[in-house]
């Protein structure tokens, strides 16, 4: 997905030269304070074009060093914290943001261009505040950590905090996203660790905002002070310092492929966990039986799901493999005309759409062919022209990674190919992705061609869907928002999904032979809360655990 | 641990040069077929130094581009395969294993020099089965998945297959660890792929043997025949150039810290996982209290636990902290006279006799002075005395990074410190290790000492111990063989402990508004054994999923 979320400092506003306004202090151990900076930024308006008031410092190292060891001190305390505090925490988080929503979704709205509704007020921050609820709830629970005890030998072992987490925010969500208030974040709350957010420069107001509800609700939970802290911009080299620091736990990024390739060889020489949510094409399979039957159908699916949000999202279905034949030029012609006739929504920022010509641009040099778009439309704001292109399989095969660039936003690429065995060949050639379809008939005409693509497509994605446009990432412990190599670092994980997405944060911890007063409250004998699943001797249960010896 | 897994070549014997013998096979594609080898090597007899019968080759990239193919091919096949199937060859090439238990002792007691009894026949192999045999149980019951299902929204993940898995074995358990019959093994089959084996170079014959039963089960079974491949040796660049391939899925390494960060860099690089059991000091704390009570019980618990196998287990407790004082001088003196009087049995070959010595030379140039041992005996074979060594903390901290050198087989290092302010600095600078241990007396006089120290030690690694020296990993569901790096490459996996094992070969998948006849079993509304665990909205049971919509 888009923008990096380490950026160069913008050079031409220097933290010397004096603003109208002061410069935004960063949350770092405990307290809203001035930047130790290198530069400043400021946020667009991405309607207009317009820089927005509020200028925000690029923090030095400085700020990160003295972030890190309050963090370390912070994960010693919660170590120490009851469950039922950090589950408190979350729900208190969840209901101030709640409080403030009208100013937050304002300021996002200023800063995304993002519509106030039903986006961000009625989509958005409901279902961020519903992931930090769930967060609370797994907490409280306690059975995501898959305590396991063995009584015989008195060996017991669960998940539990892996120690300070940097969180990098992408551009595409303000709220569900947000280094401070999104997915990433409220897993590595409620596994126990401290976080280190640093925003994405797009929306630095409505990051502060959220952070300061956030530093509300750990006062009022009575966590250490530094378990939220906030740094709104680095250096690209402070980042690659951070993220290998030793100080470190783990890392989440979502953002640009460029960007978090670097931060993983950062995180894999220091032996980091980072998990990360880079690009993806989202296939889409759309057989000849499901075009007979349903064409205007999944042509209105595929048009809602591709220009949702201006195609700025992890799931856009930006790939669509599709058999040669007068069926498929028709669905490709009903396609076009609904491209042609949506006015393109603007962009997230001049860098989603200085990305999104070149990649385009790209795809084109490739042998693709444009349908329609293409093109910045005239007028203010940072807009593309909604864009279709094609190209046929043997070329395709051809130049199979330059047409696998994903071009993040209003744009897709179909691409044809002469039979079943050219359909099968190019999924082989697919890179790693978050998600996989296959449109296929009700009749059962499309169930021989279904049988021998799903299985490659299955492997080649984290999420396999029928019928269905891959946008909308339920937030439900069933979902997977993950996938192979490179759409993720590694495919055993999800981002979204609980109590699942908690296990990221999370390092295993056995227990052997441990006197039973020394043992966290979940390895016990007796089950803290009655309601907690463990493994006991094979057999899971709530049971309280009856010693063998 | 021990020697690295990927060796250079034994130049001197090229495969050009006839030897009285035929140089055995590789098991490729389903045949025992003559390797594309670019030299050979033979295994010696670590008692004596002799070379042992037989020569074995150094397999170039052919071998492993066409095993690579092979398993590629069987991978697709195996994600179609019933899983009882698949439990019943693990099951079948248990009971094939024990059958052929006396060739295969005899033979690994020649290439090893661990006692035929009772170390091999009656602790390893029965480990090994052991193992075997609940990987095939929790294939056949099929919770460790963690199946998970949204009847609402009908989305619905589990664990599955993540590809073909090469597994490098270590040198030091040539059953339990075998490439083609260990942990790592039975967990990539029981996770439903198939295995590259890499044999270590150290007992060749051994695991031919043994992948002898592995492929003849395979056959009963009706798996597809490339389920289990095994090549005996490669050169450094072919080992990462298999473990970079596209083609695999996931790798397992135990071994050498060296060659281990080298296969991690090629499969950082690569976006693959790979799970490495690299080297492990397990730091012991004996507190004064434990040494007034029961001084002499605790050195022969150490003396027992560090000679075991000579020293060369994973858990081998290297690293020992002692707080200054009389009752400490009489624990190392009693520790140096068992020592002293236990004779040295061989070690496992001439190349971890030759990385001892240079450890414990390093060791000493950093500062550390030696108690006893030192040096090689006079004699056949591959031996070198008992030894211990002894550091204050103060030049602990001072070297932090040389005295964490770790000396594979019979030695440890006591570092002496003040206080215990000075011991919880030595803690902090200890790197990530498998297991760490404190013994404190059964009073309370250790209570507060215990209180600051144990905290610490419990985030830096993975199985934490009370009173009780970290040799014997059992194999059960609570084990955690694994920790922080660079102990292991991610803190969150164990190599030993089923179901938890199996979870590191598989990739999360999720299936969004799939038609029920296209799910695997596992995730369609009736449970496919009654027995299996699910977590369905939200709730774990045995029962069927009863769709809500």
């Amino acid at each position: 997905m888009g923008c990096p979320g380490v950026a160069a400092a913008d050079s031409s506003r220097k933290a010397q030269r004096k603003a109208a306004m002061p410069i935004q202090p960063v949350l770092i151990a405990g307290q809203w304070r001035a930047a130790r900076s290198s530069g400043v930024f400021h946020a667009e308006n991405p309607a207009t074009g317009e820089t927005l008031p509020g200028e925000y410092p690029v923090s030095a190292w400085a700020d990160c060093n003295v972030a890190l060891d309050a963090a370390v001190a912070a994960a010693e305390k919660l170590r120490a914290t009851p469950a039922g505090q950090i589950a408190q925490f979350l729900s208190l988080f969840a209901d101030r943001l709640e409080a403030r929503a009208t100013e937050i979704v304002d300021i996002a709205h200023l800063e995304t261009a993002l519509a106030k509704a039903p986006r961000l007020s009625q989509v958005e921050l409901p279902r961020t505040t519903g992931q930090l609820r769930q967060a609370a709830a797994a907490v409280g629970e306690g059975s995501w950590a898959l305590p396991t005890i063995d009584t015989k030998l008195n060996i017991r072992s669960c998940l539990g905090p892996i120690g300070p987490v940097v969180v990098f925010g992408p551009n595409n969500f303000p709220f569900a996203y947000n280094c401070v208030s999104g997915g990433d974040f409220a897993a590595a709350i409620a596994s126990g660790n401290p976080v280190i957010g640093k925003a994405h420069p797009s929306h630095p107001a409505t990051t502060r905002l959220i952070a300061e509800e956030a530093f509300a609700a750990v006062a009022a939970a009575g966590l250490p002070p530094a378990t939220v802290q906030l740094i709104y911009h680095l250096s690209p080299d402070d980042g690659l310092r951070l993220i290998g620091d030793p100080r470190l736990g783990a890392a989440g990024f979502t953002g640009s492929r460029a960007a978090g390739l670097k931060l993983k060889v950062a995180a894999d020489a220091a032996g980091k966990p980072i998990y990360l949510e880079l690009s993806s094409l989202n296939p889409v399979i759309i057989l000849p039986g499901a075009l007979d039957e349903r064409a205007s159908k999944i042509a209105d699916d595929f048009t809602g799901s591709c220009l949702l949000a201006t195609g700025q999202m992890c799931t856009n279905p930006g790939f669509i493999i599709l058999l040669a034949g007068p069926t498929t030029e028709r669905f490709i012609a009903a396609v076009e005309q609904r491209f042609s006739s949506a006015a393109p929504a603007p962009l997230l920022s001049s860098g989603v759409a200085r990305n999104l010509a070149a990649s385009v641009q790209k795809l084109q040099s490739a042998g693709a062919q444009l349908i329609v778009g293409g093109a910045a439309p005239p007028g203010p704001g940072w807009r593309f022209a909604n864009t279709l292109l094609r190209v046929d399989g043997a070329r395709f095969l051809a130049e199979s990674k330059a047409l696998q660039t994903e071009a993040f936003g209003n744009a897709s690429i179909f691409v044809i190919v002469r039979d079943a065995a050219e359909a099968a060949t190019v999924i082989d050639h697919l890179e790693g992705n978050l998600t996989g379809s296959i449109y296929s008939d009700t009749r059962g005409s499309d169930d021989a061609l279904y049988a021998g693509l799903a299985p490659r497509l299955r492997q080649r994605v984290g999420r396999f869907l029928n019928d269905k446009m891959p946008t909308g990432v339920a937030v439900t412990a069933a979902m997977n928002h993950g996938g192979p190599y490179p759409a993720t670092g590694h495919p055993g994980f999800t981002a979204v999904g609980i109590p699942a997405a908690l296990r990221r944060f999370a390092m295993l911890q056995c227990y052997d032979n441990v006197r039973s007063a020394r043992l966290p409250p979940a390895l016990r004998d007796r089950n803290p809360n009655g309601k907690m699943w463990r493994l006991i001797d094979g057999q899971m249960t709530q049971a309280d655990a009856v010693p063998r010896s």
